[in-house]
């Protein structure tokens, strides 16, 4: 393994990190507040380290598979636990592990919080929790792509380690124009929506915050009613943008270079689109079949199911409402809708709406050749044939995704909640949504877990971004082997 | 199509069931009870309409892969049909929704049932709900296997479409041998468990029942408790018998063949015994550290353990207590233990312990690959390389699992009962094992579903059983054009 350069790599993610605590710093002289010292003194360390590491670029800078799997979990975890020590400076967050935890949740854009009391928060450290999403959202090292020059194969190999989704689409020749791309999109659709949300009368800090937690489908609020105190028209400015972040970026490249018929037939996000609209209707269908809150309006009814629609299927995790009180079929959909995720190439989180169709085509297959033995029968994926060796990854993906989830609902198990909220605490952190239903609903926090627990979905939580396999080869003795150096 | 031998094929199956049905009429004769006439009533149109069917033999006897699942899946579906309608007919279960879910139930060695008081039925229903566990656990098409001459791939194409794993292993040169010893091996295994249980002084009506429904891995008892009233001595030999019912029958061949060497280093036997194991471990100590039911000793302790987990993991059903007041680890165990099932090659159910071994295999492989990727790494069961399409077949019945197991959540959800209810529901179902948990915990009855949910267990159950295939082909439309007359 070529450590020298996952070192450098690390170093200048240090470096990143550094600078955009300085961000929450800044709102503490805003808002006059003395514990954005805390935020001042962990970047002043991160830049000072970061800067020793990166003085010397190393000669090879050569990254196969394994060295993206390696600085995408390490540059993970590192962020994690620097980013979170602040939040046990200041004092907001006294205990290291819940101060991990939610950190972890920040980047991870979980959303899922172990505060009791959100409110009670300085100004520094909400805007650090909301700025965690919008840097884990898109990806650091995604970011760092665009900044380090770094040969062709390289790059790809770290590209595929951070980015959702079974390929990696290159939207231009190389990776580091695509990169520069991506964050250009992303910048511009967070501005858009924090401008949107000024203009639906949000204060400033909070749109702010929400613009920044929307664009890394994150969750994490300002308020302990997430969204639910906000006017209608700002709570449907969030739910649009929310579904927007779930489009594969490649289709605002498309719309960008005027290939509008192109991104018109984009087949990821027809699906997505379609799939929103199903799970709004049997939700508007299943409020007046059971007569739930017959109080409200349709366009009332409608505005919160979409806006639960848009947040959990982008596994953002804002709500507006206690939707426990809704018939089991609305939830049931909504649970799904957790697993199934956004498109690939978006910064939401879940299977994935391409591995889910991939999938839904395989067993499709499987049966029609019962009929038709011979029939050569290729899997197509945007009008293209899936390469085998990816139809074959999306298999043995789900299959990890399965081991993963039930030995995690095992080793959660042991707290001694309910079925439901065990089941979908570890659904809604590996799936990076945030809230679950029963006792990790969403007007609950994940304080009440034990420690052992917590370690266990933050696990999920990385293993949920990164798609499994950075984090799976961490358990394995070899990666560890590959650490040491060569015996000759 | 071959729709003329299909039909031949469904005519000596009703043959077989009306002669099954005289013994519940026996045994209204032995009890002096009336309703014994429903039972001959339509055993004698069962036998009628089977002598007219096989009365001409067609003289194209073969059978392909789509055959050979049209049989399987009309069989079980028309075997149920008729065996409900005594139920129907003398009023024991006097509505025609929950007479058919009992009798599938019974088939598909399932063992959920409808009825809310058991012991209020008479002989013969006890008798025919207990037969049709012992007639569906081994098959009724390998029990006509054994008795039809018919050409070798057409056999095999049969044998497979009903038989539970991944493959089927030929333990004679020809299927039909194979058919009659694993036949005979049934019928030993249940004799001595019927002899074991008169020893251990159990009556001989229950101990007739339990044995052929131990024997299915079916779970329908004639008492209220299942096995919770009968003497310790009475569990701990049901308890091994289930076990004993869950390994793959070929370990038993090549002990009755002396080879007792490959007998115990059989791959599949040797993890499924491990997994019982460990279940029994962990559910030991969570009982201890929980303090659960501190006024049992250790061996009762024991004794429930061990049941209930052979009971799960064979997918039985009995029970021997009410295990919900169980620590959650312990239900989260048990519940996935209702996922992995017992041994291919067994009459239990689920997703089977090969399966589950060739799914962990293909995970550990694709993740050493990051490493090595030019190893060459075959995936090996019972030390043999299995053939990749082998491989890519347990992949997609993952997905196709899965799959509808997703679906039936969501239809049965529109029952509106709590998710923990929904979920074991589908789940003990689509398994066969019988009880789940919460409003569908062991000491329920299934009755309070609707007729819809009803019918979405009943597909989960023969989909479950006969292992998807059979059931999903019904849904495709190729299915139902192929059974029209060729055009020319």
């Amino acid at each position: 393994m070529n450590l020298k350069s996952v070192v450098y790599i690390l170093g200048w993610m240090l470096n990143i990190e550094g600078a955009l605590m300085l961000m929450p710093f800044l709102a503490s002289l805003v808002y006059g507040e003395h514990d954005g010292i805390a935020f001042l003194t962990i970047a002043l360390l991160c830049i000072v380290i970061g800067t020793i590491i990166v003085f010397r670029k190393p000669k090879n800078m050569t990254f196969f598979t394994r060295e993206g799997f390696a600085v995408t979990a390490f540059s993970w975890i590192l962020l994690s636990i620097l980013g979170c020590l602040p939040f046990v400076i200041n004092g907001d967050i006294p205990s290291f592990t819940n101060a991990l935890f939610e950190t972890v949740s920040g980047f991870t854009t979980t959303g899922t919080s172990i505060l009791d009391d959100v409110e009670a928060l300085s100004h520094a450290s909400l805007l650090w929790r909301s700025l965690t999403h919008w840097i884990g959202g898109m990806g650091v090292l995604v970011f760092l792509l665009a900044l380090i020059p770094m040969t062709g194969g390289s790059t790809m190999n770290i590209m595929r380690a951070e980015s959702p989704g079974p390929t990696v689409s290159k939207l231009m020749p190389k990776i580091r124009q695509t990169a520069f791309v991506l964050y250009a999109i992303y910048l511009a659709l967070t501005v858009a929506e924090f401008i949107a949300l000024v203009i639906a009368r949000m204060p400033a800090f909070d749109a702010l915050n929400t613009a920044v937690a929307t664009a890394g489908t994150g969750g994490f609020g300002v308020k302990a009613t997430s969204m639910g105190g906000y006017s209608p028209a700002i709570q449907w400015v969030v739910a649009v943008f929310m579904m927007l972040f779930g489009v594969n970026f490649g289709v605002y490249f498309l719309l960008i270079t005027k290939r509008f018929r192109a991104a018109l037939v984009h087949e990821e996000a027809r699906y997505y689109l379609l799939i929103i609209l199903g799970a709004v209707t049997v939700i508007m269908c299943s409020l007046y079949a059971f007569n739930i809150s017959p109080e409200m309006g349709f366009m009332t009814k409608l505005r919160h199911a979409f806006f639960q629609v848009a947040s959990v299927i982008t596994t953002t995790g804002f709500t507006t409402l206690d939707y426990e009180i809704w018939p089991q079929i609305a939830l049931v959909t909504m649970v799904t809708l957790m697993f199934v995720g956004a498109c690939a190439g978006s910064t939401g989180g879940g299977i994935k709406v391409s591995r889910v169709l991939i999938f839904f085509r395989t067993v499709k297959r499987e049966i029609t050749l019962f009929f038709h033995p011979k029939r050569v029968m290729p899997i197509k994926a945007e009008q293209k044939p899936v390469p085998p060796e990816v139809v074959r990854s999306v298999s043995v993906f789900l299959s990890a995704y399965v081991l993963v989830f039930v030995i995690s609902v095992l080793l959660v198990s042991l707290d001694n909640n309910d079925f439901t909220t065990t089941f979908t605490a570890v659904a809604a952190t590996m799936n990076n949504i945030g809230p679950g239903l029963s006792k990790a609903g969403p007007t609950e926090s994940f304080s009440f877990f034990s420690p052992f627990a917590k370690y266990v979905m933050m696990f999920d939580m990385l293993a949920g971004r990164l798609e499994l396999y950075p984090m799976l080869i961490m358990l394995m003795p070899d990666f560890w082997k590959g650490m040491l150096p060569h015996r000759r």
